[in-house]
């Protein structure tokens, strides 16, 4: 089954994914692991809530912890290219019967709350608080050295209709894998910024989010994480990887933090700006789409994410290929 | 002085540089060095042109090495994100006097002929022939690695003109410099596809073409052709580092081909995708704004560049800051 | 169970390991894998017979890949300090009852053919036919980029009689793991030139061979040769990685030859040329000894290895620690 | 002329350089660059001395620095093979008249203190206080990572009588340069403990303390160092580099402490464990012999030291080749 045709003239622009907000239970573990460990930049702090950022970006935040009772994923933000594309999203949404509403949010200018139609909670914002550059001040750099946040990936009960929704308001997909008859879209990595994706979406129990991904500079900055980890009591957060995926050809590896939300940290994917970029598509069978070098992923990659706040999880509607778990 | 407000709503849109053409006077050595070498692919060969292409790229592409009497630079290629936008672009150029006319160029779809205000030859496409993506087609990876091109760097012997022109078609500033008193542009680092530059302008003898870019994974791939380069025979076209500009942030290394054209290799700049993204400022008297690290660019950086063919150079309007040649 | 003391004034003085001699069954595909993929150098070549050394070697060889019915490893050379080591290593080694002759050996100056008393053949020389020194020829460097011969690995079903042997002859140990109860080592690092080791031992079925290693410049070689190998054809032949070990700290890989012998790509260990140096001691149940992140090895790796020729392996004589295979 | 045959059977066995002790005018800014820049750890600290180990290293220091007057080199320190080597050590110097005492020095073994014959203050010991292994903490990793002290290297006044010196005692030569007649000998690297170096002499106002060298992971890790220094105040304090020695074939940097000694970064020489190891000759005209790229080293390079306390430093004997100022 094709992927549909890219969108050129969206009703209303998106230039990048932002930030996340997720919830945690343990707001003095979770700033040892984001920011001690993986090497985020704290720019804001209260009782209930840590700001982070990376090292290359000027936004107050890309990722927001807040604490609460049982770990979870707030919203999905994506910064828009004009103000008044908030409003041409905000009609969009209420035209197709989704909640869209302006929110207060601290460091943000005017916000549009809303979510797709699976249920993914997002929020599209234009301006937000600006911070000195920091991508030379080299004493901040540790951990992981992440430069930018880089992608989300959810989990979808339904990848057609996913795909289907974040290509009307025009993400354009680059590598895909259908189920085994071609009659089903298995997963799909789709893009706005120009690299392999923005937003990725796998079939399975969803919405949930599978993992929110931070470019690193090289292939040895995920080294140094990897053996930090290792001998600072964190050897157990550490789920898959390191490797090469053969979708996105980026080389990465998979983190858990203390509440079980899903990092990755990647790099060296490949610029996919044009409009007419082609997307590629995979077949299930080969092992070489998951890493390049056929080592598996173990059955929590798999299986487990972090549920959207007030959106229940559903089971696919439609069968896994056994071939999937193998 | 300020450097102008960007051009949200440019009267055509280019999605990113694509090619160069430049004459060489003995094709075999340019192969030699250009495809064994360095390490871009060879698509396309006759007794008179070689194409190349980088190891991500699709088109079919980014380099024409045509034979000719006297090293040059024939032109400069652009991609646009439509069809149309190539008629939008005839009518921009004409309007202002400048040439415009379609040109039957191999290869390539429907491509517009003009130059910029100051003389330098432009060429815009839509539709470029496809090849198969040899990304993951590891074997072939050589040399530097080369992933993609990168930017154009012009001398311009009016960087304040060169600026508002590009200004005006949709290019943002990124970094810049500026003459002593402030009152005029030094040099300028202006992009379209989201890092820090498709284009740069250097104050000089000009409209002439300064480097063409690539660029590569890691600061390892160019430490690795220094060495082959250093051992193969070709110790004396490395003209300038390995270091870390301050002013990209990017690790780079220069190097001449054969006939004298100056290349860069280049990895790890940032990404400036955000409309609202500031232009940073640097001062011509910090040693870092061109090497992070301290150490001075040779002369014939500073002094020698590509002749545009048919395009005569002409000394500034403007005298250059004594602080830069030190 | 306290490692032997270390013998200071040894019978006869090894400087290293040197060299191999393995059975493979098809010499151009062996020529494949060992040259054109993993970037040995092939110094000499026959009907029936492959020499090859390493990027840093100036001696002839460091494998030997000879054609025959079935996979097997004929002989592990080392090189000592002084032709009358020679003379003292015969002595020594028929005193000891073991077989002890003087053998041509093409490009090598005489050299003794013993074997310790598990049975693993050995042979010792002194002079070897020297080459001009390739280190510095960059265009030659391929595949992993490999620098030279770094270890051998070989299963022992009497890991404690190994080590007493080795000891005697002056190898030192510097990592070790015992059986759970502490009476019998496990495993155990052993070491004359200065690195974590020359040779290792491994309770299991033996004596037989379970790698070679060789030294590479980075991680970055190796994660090239993954990248390599998992698009030419071999990737069925990764075994294990990549990885940090926890003992020896060293960045590895391991892969199987077209035969199924075993290599490992190896680098960043540390000197430990002091005879003073102090063994650190594992413990079995510490899943970092054997990856320092975590992650097991296959069962493969654990129980398949390279028959010696014309030594028949044995089951241990104790029994494996359950944990172990988890 | 023919370097001095090595002495295979040496009066006593030097195992390796271990320390060097520096007289610094400030330990606050000694402090704040040997550790919290290079990333040496300091393992004892007063009021007038500050004890630094690399990251490999169990001895207790490889560097001592001690507040004084005036930037001096106090010692440089080797180990010994065996407690008994120190007696032999010491009538070896008697016997050439050189002074010869031994010293009780903090956290050493019985320590013997004497001069070569150029007046290079040494001291040999073979003991030294072990400290808890941390080449697996890291957490403690910063800066370029040091892992161990490499080599020294000195100007001398006279390189012939010291490279004689240094093969009597069991040095082996690795590479050199000669005068331009091949009548003396302008610069030698030799070792003790297997790769390029643990003592070099260059011709020069001597003897004086050229630099001390740090071996680190990899170029990577000097890059960080590099972009670390740009960043941080000490941009002035970077000399020469990054670049690969055509001499040794090391990835290197020199950069200088607030006092001026010269510090090298210094990664990937070559094994050179055999005693029939072949040195390599350079001729003084091959820029490639400083820098494999072409790079010259800039003046300061050539002329400024750190002075050996109590020991005059003497022009050489014979002049130097114009060519090297070049």
């Amino acid at each position: 089954m094709p992927i549909p045709a890219p969108v050129l003239a969206p009703p209303f622009h998106v230039v990048r994914l932002n930030h996340v907000v997720l919830t945690v239970t343990d707001l003095a573990a979770a700033r040892a692991f984001w920011s001690d460990t993986l090497g985020l930049q704290v720019t804001g702090e209260s009782e209930d809530r840590l700001y982070l950022r990376a090292m290359e970006e000027r936004g107050h935040h890309c990722v927001v912890l807040e604490r609460g009772g049982a770990p979870g994923a707030r919203v999905l933000g994506f910064k828009v290219y004009a103000e008044e594309d908030l409003d041409r999203a905000e009609a969009f949404f209420r035209a197709r019967g989704l909640p869209a509403a302006f929110a207060e949010v601290p460091h943000q200018g005017r916000t549009l709350r809303t979510s797709d139609p699976l249920g993914v909670p997002l929020e599209f914002y234009f301006a937000m608080e600006k911070l000195p550059s920091i991508h030379q001040a080299y004493a901040l750099y540790r951990g992981v050295k992440p430069l930018r946040i880089d992608h989300f990936n959810c989990f979808s009960d339904d990848v057609d209709a996913s795909v289907a929704f974040y290509t009307a308001i025009g993400f354009r997909t680059t590598e895909y894998t259908e189920n085994e008859d071609r009659t089903r879209l298995w997963a799909a990595w789709m893009h706005r910024k120009g690299g392999v994706h923005d937003m990725a979406f796998t079939h399975g129990v969803g919405p949930r989010l599978h993992h929110v991904a931070f470019w690193v500079p090289t292939p040895m900055a995920i080294i140094d994480l990897l053996d930090l980890m290792a001998t600072t009591g964190y050897v157990g957060n550490i789920e898959r990887g390191p490797g090469r995926h053969g979708i996105s050809n980026a080389f990465f590896l998979y983190v858990r933090d203390p509440d079980g939300h899903r990092i990755e940290l990647y790099c060296s994917d490949y610029q996919t700006i044009d409009p007419d970029h082609e997307p590629i598509r995979w077949d299930l069978r080969d092992p070489r789409r998951q890493t390049l070098w056929g080592a598996p992923a173990p059955r929590t990659w798999f299986e487990e994410g972090t549920a959207f706040a007030g959106t229940p999880a559903r089971a696919p509607s439609y069968q896994a290929s056994p071939i999937i778990a193998a």
